[in-house]
């Protein structure tokens, strides 16, 4: 076998694709920049439901089914599915899971989720013994406003710095198969913690994580940013990609001319009142799984780095003065497989 | 390549052993009737923090450490650590990896997570490219009785079907080798849900989905109770263990004589008052890695089924009247490597 493993970076054997992804959104993610490529977006984030969180449920169920649907194949013909969300207990993909019936693993990277679903899926299908495997992920701006932060109906103020959690899904199928987009490596990401402790500043204690795995990447691999059409953070936001693009500058690397960040994508931020961004598991895995993937497949992108971030943080952690750990999980996208 | 998924049930290719498991416990667990087969029992469950959240991050990082130094690496030669635990946005597991600087894959299995966080790291050692890693999972009666039920202070009275979260942590370390406990196959766990909705009834909730599982991989391999030394499910308790036996019973299948549930092992039941058994995550970790792990090891066992099960519920979802989804991850553990 050849070197798969170097430092943190795990490079594929065979040509591992994403054969099939579907992006789904509410209100006011359709009303982004993005809107068109969303694959439905909904009128009013309920979904239908009674409850926020089973609107989120549904929502990522929507969005499993269309990949299913797009890669024309049943449930029962998906041996692995792995994936999580922001609620508690990772209720919001639970509820939508049993539904599926299909083998399930339970995942928790905070807003790196889909990043993670993306590389184990990538591993267990390379070598792992799965012939196919789905990651799936959600984040609902109502349930988690309830759970992390005040009732709606309070109407909280917010500070520059924090996100607007985006209300979206994003599911997609991996396989062995000769058709872009390839799963070329991926790298696991450490925690990192600088000591923020402002959970309205999230950005900022997810960057030093972006900069070390992206580092790590750059060192396991000796590629540089001019490799790539775009390094895709998660939801640093402003403030965190700010961040970002310092810490790389004090190593003398200019990331900001191909630097491109989910949570400053998704929505309009003059017109949307969005603050530093969006944010939430959501927000990365529908810009990938609504914009990115599709760019490399149609031939438009040939690589990214997709470095989703995620902040470790719990509403009982904050209120014990604890810092926020960071995370970032990287897998390498491209249009061509190639030798390793 | 062999045919290594069969249904849900993938079989290792090479052989892959654990190669060094710790457990670790507080002051009731050390009283229980496995109280010798922790490697380490804290005074009084606050392993010297200021917090329960802090004690539980201690007490898997202490269970980590020892896994460490049995093995005798260094955390930086660990180039992967798989983790979870119950607490919300899984804190107890951030705290306490973020020390290491192991490259970190955060799972959510409920009181699964250590069958999930086996079988992840056995299939990524086996071909996924890691030639080790490390699973950690933890549970404490006082955190867990905090965020999903009283305060320790208001006194609750226990329902007879309710169960003691262990206060527990186990760790192990997985890699290619010749020596037992082998990893021999693997069934991932699909949701299963009977309708369940009391919360203080999780064994009636899990063990449909053990019946599933531990079904699925009889199907999958055309082995028998009979063939298994025992078949250790994770926390049904007294309630749980008795339906699943009814529910193999109505298959004609006599599991009773040789099934452990961890949940029944872990206190003595008339002297330390836990109505129908431990639960958690340490529970099923800690008798995994403080006794069943080394009776394979020491030739006293040749095979077992170790069946985690989870409840995936969370407060938001039981007052919102929504029912307990079930799931169980199984690993097939061995004295022997043999022939698939």
């Amino acid at each position: 076998m050849s070197v798969r493993l170097n430092g943190s970076t795990v490079f594929t054997e065979h040509p591992v694709t994403v054969s099939a992804f579907s992006a789904i959104g509410g209100k006011k993610e359709g009303e982004g920049p993005y809107g068109d490529c969303f694959d439905y977006i909904d009128k009013d984030g309920f979904f239908g439901q009674k409850s926020f969180e089973r609107a989120e449920s549904a929502m990522q169920g929507l969005a499993l089914q269309n990949a299913l649907e797009k890669r024309g194949i049943e449930p029962s013909e998906l041996p692995l599915l792995i994936g999580g969300d922001l609620l508690n207990q990772c209720v919001g993909t639970s509820f939508s899971a049993k539904d599926f019936g299909i083998p399930f693993l339970g995942i928790y990277g905070a807003c790196s989720t889909m990043a993670e679903g993306l590389m184990i899926a990538s591993l267990l299908v390379d070598g792992g013994g799965f012939d196919k495997a789905a990651a799936v992920t959600s984040s609902h701006f109502c349930t988690a406003e309830r759970q992390y932060r005040f009732p709606l109906e309070y109407g909280g103020q917010r500070t520059p710095t924090s996100q607007w959690t985006a209300t979206a899904a994003g599911a997609l199928i991996v396989e062995k198969g000769d058709k872009p987009p390839f799963i070329r490596a991926v790298t696991v990401g450490k925690i990192e913690d600088m000591g923020i402790k402002d959970a309205n500043n999230m950005g900022a204690a997810m960057a030093p994580a972006a900069y070390s795995t992206i580092s790590n990447f750059m060192k396991d691999t000796g590629l540089m940013p001019r490799d790539f059409d775009y390094i895709v953070t998660g939801d640093l936001g402003n403030a965190g990609s700010r961040i970002l693009c310092e810490l790389f500058g004090r190593d003398g690397i200019d990331i900001e001319k191909n630097h491109a960040d989910c949570g400053r994508m998704i929505f309009n931020q003059t017109a949307q009142d969005v603050h530093s961004g969006g944010s939430g598991c959501g927000c990365a895995a529908s810009m990938l799984c609504g914009h990115f993937l599709r760019e490399i497949r149609d031939g438009r992108l040939k690589d990214i780095l997709f470095a989703a971030t995620g902040a470790l943080l719990s509403p009982t952690s904050s209120q014990q003065g604890m810092t926020i750990p960071g995370i970032s999980h990287l897998v390498w996208i491209s249009a061509n497989h190639g030798e390793v």
